[in-house]
């Protein structure tokens, strides 16, 4: 029992990123068994393998031993070209390395996805899932969560819309559900 | 008419790299109507709309210079975590940047795809295709390449073992084709 | 040249299917280079090589004859659980089989998805692009085409709304193109 | 406590399918809490929301009635042109309607997928978990279960190559712990 850590991933860099005002937001709507806190990306050298052998970069250290302390996983991220930004799917292979010793595998994770236009980052959220496949992580499925227009869902002072903010409350619960069931309550 | 430069980008990052033997083996085994060469990607700085708008690195710039001088694009990439290398799909985010001056636009491209294992890279190869969709980068079907086993198949001296070759050769023929369709001959 | 026969095949089955309306709608849009049909899928049994080998189904022959005398394909269908329809998958088999016998490779094709609610049948759009691999059918990448709420776009006449109309009259005259282009002109 | 009961769905049709003996063979394979049965999908019409209206055709609540007592899934499926067989998704869309009496939601599964070269279905082994999103399947990520060269893997008295047993026996002990994981012990 007890509160559960939970690594907060935010797929986009920029200071002002919309995902980021909405990882936030998800971090005040969680029930308190979950204790999330956003593990940051953007100074993570890209991943190579000669790098590993050498002199691994201390960010990927802090990264690996940050993800490591978690008991779950939220994902939050734009899409990119129909996909997953680059600086997230670099984190994910930092987390996966070295061979043998991934920080990833059995920690249930949970997605929202975001964009501008209307397919609310389907591309980058089924994107995520194939590699969470491989790197097993059990996915809570339902509820989906495609944010679209999501520019329109944060308001100047930060906080959400009202019914987004009902409606991630609810995912919230739901993926503290998630976690007892996976990780143990 | 004449020869078509052509962009070849490789997605994995180790000096010893398999995907960057195999590329360097299709730029030997290209026709005369293509000229290709390797566009590094190793040095651009995980894309962030705050460094495009502040000075954009200068590895940026190079970056889309290179490839916007090219007529055609050879994609060469194994699989991590079941989809593209994060540095093969930062280096992709970054020339689809800034807004409305994508440097990928129109260009006819290839993919070659290859894992250690049976599955040949299949998730790295269709997570690229889905990519390319949005970069309106018109991909050739046929012949698929996925390359099972892929470190089995670049010999000591660094050339391909004959099958391979043979398969590769034919690959390289099939993309010329294919340019010279979307592209003009 | 001279006019191309494009086989439109629609993913849903039921009478009133808005998908069926739009592709009407997309055939009454086609510039004059295009002569498109609706190729009927409703009737064809689900595969099953035993079949082929004791008596393959007239609808099958019948609708691989059809296709086979287009010389390119325009896909207009809905999402059903985050893919194509099982009866729009199952029509694909149909007409890639018998072995060495598929008829669609080479043609070019188009594809328009939609869904009632806001994603615009993202999965089922890509679903179907990556079966396109395989059988070698070059897909045209741009203008994607996503409709969102489009059970909102027909009319109660069966006409489009002017600004679905226009978006998509303009997909029609670039997919006269990209027919041009694979298929010569 | 007790046995759970499992809905076995195989992708492909014909007699000897050979997706249908690794079926078996997983069937053979199982741990005492679990006990699998085929559920047939053949002979479900395509799946036509007027039919549903006009009269439900009585396969398709023969199907429904058979998954709706299991409280697991285990899909067996080749792949058919990248993704899965018209059939299997057929059925998956029968299972999901009428809306709102989904009879997929909240099952826990797995997925065996196969082809006879190399790549082992990866293709419709995703694009199974696609459509399992949205269906709330929560889905064991590992191990997964490539099969390539599958008709290697079943010997002429339709037994397992030992080394595919044993992996497969480990893949049934696997899922026997989710499905306790997931639907309580």
């Amino acid at each position: 029992m007890g509160t559960k850590n939970i690594a907060v991933i935010v797929g986009s860099l920029r200071k002002e990123s919309i995902s980021r005002k909405i990882a936030e937001n998800l971090i005040a709507l969680a029930p308190s068994s979950l204790k999330p806190a956003i593990v940051e990306i953007g100074d993570l050298p890209l991943y190579n393998l000669d790098l590993e052998t050498e002199a691994p970069p201390p960010s990927w250290q802090r990264f690996r031993d940050q993800v490591r302390a978690a008991q779950g996983l939220l994902f939050v991220t734009p899409e990119f070209n129909r996909s997953v930004p680059g600086a997230l799917k670099n984190a994910i292979d930092v987390g996966s390395r070295p061979y043998g010793k991934s920080v990833w595998a059995g920690k249930p994770g949970a997605i929202v996805s975001g964009s501008i236009g209307n397919i609310g980052g389907f591309g980058a959220n089924h994107a995520l899932r194939q590699s969470m496949v491989f790197l097993d992580v059990p996915l809570m499925q339902q509820p989906e969560v495609y944010l679209s227009g999501f520019d329109k869902l944060v308001q100047p002072d930060g906080s959400l819309v009202p019914t987004t903010q009902e409606f991630l409350r609810k995912f919230m619960h739901a993926f503290a559900a998630w976690v007892d069931k996976i990780a143990g309550s």
